[in-house]
């Protein structure tokens, strides 16, 4: 497929982040929001490399935590859906009912899945008999569907988008608990391989999700100072295995209810987190793995030397393909103009560059994508600095990353900082009463929700709420979020 | 997740085959039919790791010959579902429809995808501009959803099943025409690795997909006679591309609808073939790469050799794993005779038996699961075997279900003939007149289908149909169709 030829940059990221945001969409054709369903697109081949690694890299990490894979159906029985009450209370004016079929009305309606426990958790029942088949933890990668009536954009709010979930069932409390934190170190260590910053959150109790008694979120920073929710984890206690009568036989031949929790990973946001983070004027900035490819050489033919430059590049190609890089010689007929251009808007991280210089001088030029800096790299160097850059790539990405997202965390002491730095946008660090009212008044007067207390940090609060001076109990994070 | 105790073997296939199917799904606990809709399983673990390596299979020859990945919504608008005529007179009794969205009426009901040309099409459109962008060759992989009105049968005939689906577009007709050779060619390359047999067929003018010009399908037989269609490929000529009005600009200007074609191949069929060809009274039988493992080391501790069995059995795994095989070391509490059980039900293609006699003697006991035969194998000489035998099973595999294949198929010179080898359940092949009372006839004297020619072998047919007696056309075949 076509891609739009060299174009003039892109907007500017900061400044213009909703104009960015299309147009790198439009430019890189990962996606496409032109399909006849509001609020559902298509994925486009650009995007499914970068989902099928995110994809495989947490299903890597759910089997080495012992999690098996598994696979619903999409369609939940409604009698099922309305099971767990605060459950349904949450989702209910958010799930898309199917009613008939093959032109009949249907018994009974269908719910297509906005999350699967309503789906789990009868079956876990039909498989659970004693401790001995504890833990059991499941996973599956599908796309769920929520009817969205907030305002839509590709990839970070849809109707319908990709996830995986975790549903685990353990016999003592204690070990749900530290499930959660085996969850977090699963999202933490995939967060950091794809070069993300996160501020790692506990939802106050009135944020929970419906059915919890805990939640716990990873939020990403947007360059509009909003912040995006892309994984959580929830412990549920005994309250779905309570309200599905799901039981086990424990040592002393009692039956008990299991202890549960899931983790669910935006597998559509994570990717939009990817593009947005790293992405500049040029296009996607990515490190190696995700996008079409890894490295991309580019041919440029003179008359005298267009031998010799064709079989250097092919050379090159070899040497490299033999060292396991996943690298395309592009000798297409588009000038290296529209080849550089190109490659850069999909965010190749490397491109290496052969021209008369580099076949008479024993060298090739070396353009790395995140810094867009150029280096001469003798051939008999080439494989050992492209090891070097892919570590180093993804450590520059992850640095910048970091140092955006703590460059926006500021402190409000009182009310009046709060509104400022509110109105400044940044990411508001504060101590807080815990009082839902108080986070009503805040939300009102400014916009910013409290996401949270950090978990990742130990921070002691002042001795009052930054907002109405009552007994601090925490220090949380606000923001806009998406 | 426990299974079962030894138990007595399953009930003949052959013989009894509907109980032996039952009866090893429920046993292997690859599938779980218990599920509140109807006609929709889950899949569980233990099938989990052949989906995986079926959707990889097709996923590498499809990319290997030029196909993209695509992600299209699960939702189709009724608007473009309607828009082929054939199309939609084939599906509108099948489908699921979405009408009601958070606790509303939509204002345009949606179709739960049976197949996606009508998804893909009016994308096409979008993404199709001038001959230069042809071929467009896209895939995905994903579930589909009929309302089978038939009796549903785990992973055979469901409500909802796992296939893939290609979507091409050619700017001449003879290239859409070698694309359905390309199509055949990449399903009997994967199948050949599956060690499944098949005929592939071209189907009579008036069992073609609705839409279709031409459809071919891959049948492989059960058990109990039947056939079961297992993928299938449609030439679509101009049909779909004029009812979207899909066009392209061609070298001389002018705008021209493509040729299409499609290809869908039944993930979750696919994996009912492996299951049902292969297996036996013992479970299921499969090569390398699609069980839970492909080699188990079960030790067999005596008091006065435990530390050097357990030895042994680590130094053995080690080995196996180092030289890349996909190994467990089973040193669980459970008996050897209980491990034995488990193993081969889940059709575990070796087992490696390690006891005093092997310890003494420098060598281990190896298992073959497709033969159910033991052989002892030098230590030094396990690795060797092993990769003998990946290739050894599967050409056994092979061999055994092409003989079954043609053992089954006799000629009907006669109407007598034909009645008598129905009867007898027999694949029948018999001259055709090819018109479409005769099939109707044959159907209700027989129950028998003709599933049409074959395209793998050239045959020419007697010159009167086996049943009218009026000139015969071609070469069927007829039989039960799953």
């Amino acid at each position: 497929m076509t891609m739009t030829a060299p174009e003039a940059p892109l907007p500017d990221k900061e400044e213009e982040f909703g104009r960015w945001y299309d147009e790198i969409l439009k430019r890189t054709e990962l996606v496409d929001a032109r399909y006849g369903v509001k609020g559902f697109i298509v994925y486009r081949p650009n995007a499914m490399r970068m989902v099928k690694r995110i994809y495989e890299m947490f299903e890597e990490e759910l089997e080495r935590t012992g999690h098996m894979p598994v696979l619903f159906p999409v369609v939940i029985p409604y009698s099922y859906f309305k099971m767990e009450s605060e459950h349904i209370k949450g989702f209910e004016k958010q799930v898309y009912m199917v009613g008939e079929a093959g032109g009949e009305e249907l018994e009974e309606r269908l719910v297509l899945r906005p999350t699967s426990e309503t789906a789990f958790y009868p079956m876990l029942s039909l498989w659970m008999h004693s401790h001995t088949d504890l833990p059991m933890k499941l996973y599956q990668g599908v796309e769920v569907y929520r009817y969205e009536t907030k305002a839509t954009r590709p990839l970070l709010r849809a109707r319908g988008f990709l996830w995986i979930e975790t549903h685990d069932a353990f016999a003592r409390k204690e070990d749900a608990e530290r499930q959660i934190e085996e969850d977090l170190g699963i999202a933490r260590r995939v967060y950091d391989e794809l070069a993300l910053a996160f501020l790692v959150i506990e939802r106050e109790p009135y944020d929970k999700f419906p059915g919890a008694e805990n939640s716990y979120a990873y939020d990403a920073l947007l360059p509009n100072r909003h912040v995006l929710q892309i994984a959580t984890t929830h412990y549920l206690g005994q309250n779905f295995s309570r309200a599905f009568d799901v039981t086990f036989l424990d040592e002393h031949g009692g039956h008990e209810h299991p202890y549960t929790t899931c983790l669910g990973v935006g597998v559509s946001r994570t990717l939009a987190a990817m593009v947005i983070t790293h992405g500049d004027r040029y296009g996607l900035v990515l490190p190696f793995g995700f996008s079409v490819h890894d490295v991309v050489i580019v041919p440029i033919p003179y008359h005298d030397v267009e031998g010799e430059v064709d079989e250097k590049s092919k050379r090159v190609e070899e040497i490299l393909r033999a060292a396991g890089f996943d690298v395309l010689l592009d000798d297409s007929d588009r000038t290296p103009g529209d080849k550089y251009y190109r490659w850069e808007m999909l965010g190749v991280p490397v491109r290496i560059e052969v021209g008369r210089m580099e076949v008479r001088g024993g060298y090739v030029t070396l353009f790395r994508r995140d810094t867009r800096g150029r280096e001469k790299v003798p051939d008999d160097k080439l494989v050992e600095r492209l090891e070097e850059l892919e570590r180093e790539i993804s450590r520059n990405l992850r640095r910048k990353a970091w140092e955006r997202l703590e460059g926006s965390i500021v402190t409000a002491r009182n009310r009046d900082e709060l509104v400022e730095l509110a109105r400044l946008g940044k990411i508001i660090r504060a101590s807080f009463c815990g009082r839902k009212e108080c986070a009503d008044e805040i939300k009102d007067a400014t916009g910013y929700e409290i996401r949270g207390r950090r978990v990742d940090v130990d921070e002691e609060p002042d001795e009052r709420c930054a907002w109405c001076g009552a007994p601090a109990k925490r220090v949380v994070y606000l923001a806009k979020a998406y």
